[in-house]
């Protein structure tokens, strides 16, 4: 018997790439044995080829219906999810999928049905679940140090905006920034909020609001207990990519500040000087990435189901498509009405 | 000439006595030349006298009339404020008022006007804009050194919850506890929100909920500009008295941690323990008191606008009322609106 | 019976003022009845009668002779503290003496030992004792939660050096600034060293090493039980009064950073900046010298022996001494060796 | 013509498995063509051969003549260091080698003159160097911005003193601990020491001090520029391991804090609880480790000098020897007599 986890990995992108250095370098448990990309380039598979990965393909339906394969990562574009996702459920193939499953969300009910009913097991990319300081916060709620709840504040902006392009088709901050935040505030909380309330602004790049979308937002939600969430993003934090986060309970506050690249202070007669916060995601999240796939790979070894799971890849983008319906209504949105549907009864059942 | 303002100090209360010291110590620009309370007890009449302060009377009138008074600084309880506001304006008094003026709207607006109109100066007691911390974070706003701001956060929490007693005739949440960072907020911006939007819930003590009020809120609010703000409150942080604000603006960001009674900390296996913030309001804004009454001073002594004023007096009175309006009927309140009503003009026609 | 401490106070400058505002303001418990000073101003004497002290006299021995007086604060000229020390003792006078008793070591140990037959309350100036991260770092020692001391260190920085008039009579770095820091170090570990050894030089202002003195200087010492100690000192800071302290031990550490105006960070692209610490002194330990003084009235109210007292108004003397000896010839210098001589038996012989 | 360094490793004990590591997964411009270990075992071989390194010898001989390998990292038992240098050198291998070169002054100087004569680039493993908190206070150093160093300190403790055996064959505290920071001080102040004067204690073990060790040690020592320098360790630091420095100078101060796990901080009744530093020097160092590999590959690469090279390799052993000397001595040992000698000239003469 093969006692490592036989990965295959469809996509060669950042992403895909990202991933494919966790395995190879940091995962001893797990083994790329095929990479598909319809469009691998060769300085890739010279790469792939010097990291001992030499079965290769254009086609990723090859490398689905690979008997070799236990598990596929699907790191392809967004509009390939769904479609890889079920042919790997069909082929007994655990998932792991970069996040969303689709912008259609009728597609993505369809999409995990099937995933559910084929038993595979299967993740999503929420990879900030996995950083070390908001896995601790969590902790620190879980282990009822800080009591229940009450309050919880995320702050999330990013370094600068996006390409036009991006925004045009990204579904907007919502869906493409916030919808990380919508997770996280279910994470580190414990539950699905009842209610949202949205506001935004264009504060930074006109041409945002041009296409309907907002560069500033902030987001207020109430949660079954009675807690209250709060929920700040910027398209641009000048010093760098703040990422934060605070859980207030009846026993404590629980709070993380930001990562620095040193823990250096230079105190001149101007002032005392510290570190900004590193400048983006792949800085900040790189041991996030790592220990999010090491989750996914010692999840299916135990034959446990992983976290994020199917839940996770469906509610936070209820929430985006909320929070951006209370954004043009002005009004809050009830989630709990829609989360009362019987087309998502599956997700609970268990 | 007299080159000192000569005070008359009415109540003797918690924070009549604080503001009394402030002037007898620490501020050598003033004078108290005459104290009133209808309830005054000797320990306090000895307490004075050695003090050098041995005029005393149990009549305000007396005090408010008294030809020898420059400025009245009305310390008695709420429901007297407005008479004594009147009466002080009429017979050319300057006068510093606790907040609130009043309970009733209407009420305030015409004292006010009254106030406006006779010309003395007027402050109202918002301490915390003198605080150490908070007038920092305004000062580098002002300066432009993080630029237009977009998002302002203030998480504002008290130790442990007021008797019942005083929750009942308080207000409520939003107008006794709330009113201060509501004040703050408009101090730190700028600018009078736009419209408001309140979530509170009951999780700390169930009688507060039984009278129709919160013990834990959240509002948000948008601003003239676009930008955003954040208010969370909480009657009961265990672990002393939070109370912190962050100005996220287009150039940088600017906040402010607890302040602590030490810069100590204790590093065992354990972990590295350092100070919980100062338990209550008296240790955390004690010198804001003292700046508070200074400030005053030194206004009317250069025949300057003390700050806050008149419009400060009013506008977070209505941004609690909106607040409660908005918990109550879960929408947003617009405050443009009310504020574009006549009987508030005066207030901005300078 | 009078109830209060009657305080008498010598010499107006810097620091005579400083404890006559603490007494005045801040101590219910002692009352300011006479204050000498042959040198004294209209505008001292104004000063004192606006707050009630219309007593005032150019002589010194009026003061000490007065039976109204229980206590005496010598704040007067290094050069007459000894023989103020000794009228007090002999008129049955509590002394407060600002430090140091004499340069000279005979002088000192005759004028302590008269005060120890005399049986008086004494309290020399060690202001930083009381101190509330100073004391903070020695209750956590004495509360044995970091164990048994193993390294201590001390960094003590100027912010800016004094004249070099002060520096040709003040008896040199080691006499004049280090001295506070021998009293700090023998204050956390709780005992006195055993041996010094002293390195130095001039790296800022090169006439202070033309009058054989240092600028910059780090001493090492050891104690009975085995413990080392540091202590780091600069006459120039540019950025501000320098004090911190640590107290490394076996169960854990104890540190200090320095105090500063507020806790406000500003984040830019720049780097995220915070404040240096206060300029120098008054700012730094104004809550520490009114502590001092309510230390010393409380002490002689309860009739308990006030610390630091005889013992510590000697021995960093010696130490200062020591550390220039060593300085001066290269070697370590035993401190055990001087103090095991008999006349310094009666300060331990409790 | 091969685009990378070929590296040979001889040793695959803790420290290289970690270089292995560090090349295998991070540094893209070298390969491992070979490891010899006359201890080899098949876990070890296997790990290797997954790696895609099938070349393993028992024979570091045979590692140093294989004309396919550029360049040696010897991270073989200290005993074998200078021959496996002198035969590296000779076969015009480029070497890294883990300090130190060997427990004698004086074979240590003719193997590295070997090396200077042979021309090959060398380096020594002083990983600390390439911590991205120490190479900032560096660069912060270099760059003038708090101008000439005057003061500088180091704290260094490990989590736990060593095996017994360890310490009795280990050149004790100074030799086997401290020499890091003794590099560690040449490198922030960029300067050899004149004179060191050490003080040492046994408070942790007494076994350690049957051997004639110390288990607590502070070290001072000055600068041909008369800046002085401070180096406190500790065989246990219960809190974990505790690496610290401050550089402080004439137109400010740089320091750095301990690296943590995470930046969360939990503030409950109790008090705010922070993390401690990482347990010890494999946490701590981890990317340490891999920039130091990076900047020897890239060094031979480019065809410089590594840094640290062969003066690096020799003072700190000099100054733990004087530490030890001046310990069992009491007096201060002056190294600028030791480095005078002619022996050491070939290290200077650039």
């Amino acid at each position: 018997m093969y006692s490592k986890l036989r990965i295959g990995v469809i996509g060669t992108g950042k992403i895909g790439r990202l991933h494919l250095e966790s395995v190879i370098n940091h995962i001893s448990q797990g083994v790329v044995v095929q990479v598909a990309d319809p469009f691998i380039d060769q300085k890739m598979i010279d790469w792939l080829e010097e990291r001992g990965v030499s079965n290769v393909t254009k086609e990723p339906e090859e490398l689905i219906r690979n008997s070799g394969v236990d598990a596929v990562m699907i790191c392809s574009p967004t509009d390939k999810h769904a479609e890889q996702i079920v042919m790997s459920a069909q082929e007994g193939k655990h998932i792991f999928c970069e996040k969303p499953v689709d912008f259609d969300l009728q597609r993505i009910v369809e999409t995990l049905k099937i995933v559910k009913d084929s038993g595979v097991k299967f993740q999503i990319g929420f990879n900030r679940r996995f950083d070390h300081n908001f896995r601790r916060i969590r902790d620190v709620v879980e282990s009822g140090k800080i009591g229940e709840p009450h309050i919880v504040k995320i702050s999330s902006r990013d370094p600068a905006p996006p390409p036009m392009g991006y925004v045009r088709s990204s579904g907007g901050l919502f869906m493409d920034m916030m919808i990380h935040d919508f997770d996280m505030i279910r994470f580190l909380v414990g539950e699905n909020p009842v209610s949202i309330f949205a506001k935004g602004g264009v504060l930074i790049e006109p041409e945002i609001g041009k296409v309907g979308d907002v560069d500033t937002a902030v987001v207020t939600m109430d949660f079954p207990n009675g807690s209250l969430g709060i929920i700040d993003n910027s398209r641009q934090a000048v010093y760098g990519y703040d990422q934060r986060a605070e859980v207030f309970g009846s026993k404590g506050c629980c709070q993380t500040e930001n990562d620095t690249d040193t823990r250096v202070s230079v105190t001149t007669a101007e002032g005392v000087s510290t570190d900004v916060p590193p400048n983006f995601f792949l800085e900040r999240y790189f041991w996030a990435y790592v220990d999010e796939m090491r989750g996914f790979v010692q999840a299916v070894l135990d034959d446990r189901e992983p976290s994020p799971g199917l839940e996770d890849a469906i509610i936070p983008v209820i929430m985006a498509k909320a929070a951006m319906e209370s954004f043009k209504s002005g009004a809050p949105v009830r989630l709990e009405d829609i989360l009362a549907k019987k087309q998502y009864a599956f997700l609970f059942d268990n």
